[in-house]
């Protein structure tokens, strides 16, 4: 996804954006789709590997985090009404799933490639729920 | 969905079911699900209503609680491994979605029938997941 | 999700159900969400069997299965305007996904009861999407 | 989502690169995601604007493009096996609902500017499924 697309929407919402840190959505957004996406190709990955077997944890995990996070992306998208309760609760359930799964991914990151990468995915939208986390109070 | 066949599928699983509680499981997927089809039909008939105006966070609250409670449904799907901290925290946002889904659409519940439809799916949901949440302590 | 709640989503909804099937539709809607359950669960439980190396290419087309169906049930509980174009792509795309991997999961039904019952629920969703593209021509 | 860890995703599977153009597949994967949160953006924007009555068809038309393009981008992230029967078909799928989505939004592109960002976002994606059919053949 472009960043620049999604602070765009941000930006020419009727809502404007003096309520929102604009910066902070517009990462969070895009750190959760990065992520769905990274555990959704890393599930495929480890399928595809030979020692597959000492993978089943990883893809578990894999597959409750893209799904958390690709409906963290969509929840923060909206920004019509109020919501705030859900939406915390939507960013610490994301915020638990990238945290479990990059454990994970990090024991064999050094034999994987794809779960490297897909721990660093995780990490940074870990980061990113938690900095969202802290300025919407 | 029939009911029969998420119980099929718990019980043809290769982990067996010595350690799970069968019914209350069964009962949360499709409960999820159940929810997740009303709220998006809801959001719907509210955006065809001639009121809609008044009907805005009704629809917002309708589609962030329909992507939680896919969400929780598929994670609730999946059995390999071992994911209880993440299960407890969709389960709890889960909750919290459909809490307050559940008291927007019943604020409406007498005018329009599907908001009173919605409503009970809701509720349904957010006792299914909280008894659930009771088992798996 | 208990057929009866899709059945009262389309009576309510403010388009009436002059212009709509109201059965085949709520046939099809339940069929795409059992369907999808079944897949995500038969991905899971193919996963944790010992043989999984030889079940790799239904553990994806599963996934795959699972997506297009939730997809398809997701646009089919939607009534609002006009989309037939886009209804009728998805409904293809879904009943080409339940074929394929109704095939698969028949290869080994007689070995994994999650696949047999996996297999069925693809087949009457595949049957549903055909009876529905039959209707709305 | 970084455009650069879905590249590093397709590089690093098991798979390799040989049997793959990767710069179609990651430019469509990326194309799907942006649409998809673009046109989640735009439903929610839509029912903000003072005039949603007459948004009806637009964000319904959102909703369903959001839809097709998250299940098409997983789709995309999977290799393990062989579907591309399934491929074409979501892409043919999503391609149809990004043209249909696009040319509702440019309808307003002149009056509502986050239709005219979506309907760009809805136009790559539209060409970048074209190109990769084409090139999957």
């Amino acid at each position: 996804m472009t960043h620049a697309t999604t602070t765009s929407m941000i930006e020419t919402h009727p809502k404007g954006t003096t309520d929102v840190r604009v910066q902070e959505l517009a990462d969070c957004i895009a750190a959760c789709f990065e992520c769905a996406q990274a555990c959704t190709a890393c599930a495929d990955a480890c399928l595809a590997e030979e020692m597959v077997t000492d993978l089943r944890d990883c893809i578990r995990l894999n597959l409750d985090c893209a799904d958390l996070c690709a409906t963290t992306g969509n929840i923060l998208s909206r920004r019509t009404g109020q919501n705030l309760t859900t939406v915390k609760a939507a960013l610490e359930a994301c915020r638990t799933a990238c945290a479990e799964c990059a454990a994970e991914c990090e024991k064999h990151a050094d034999m994987h490639e794809h779960c490297r990468v897909c721990a660093e995915a995780c990490r940074r939208c870990e980061q990113a729920c938690s900095d969202l986390l802290s300025v919407i109070g």
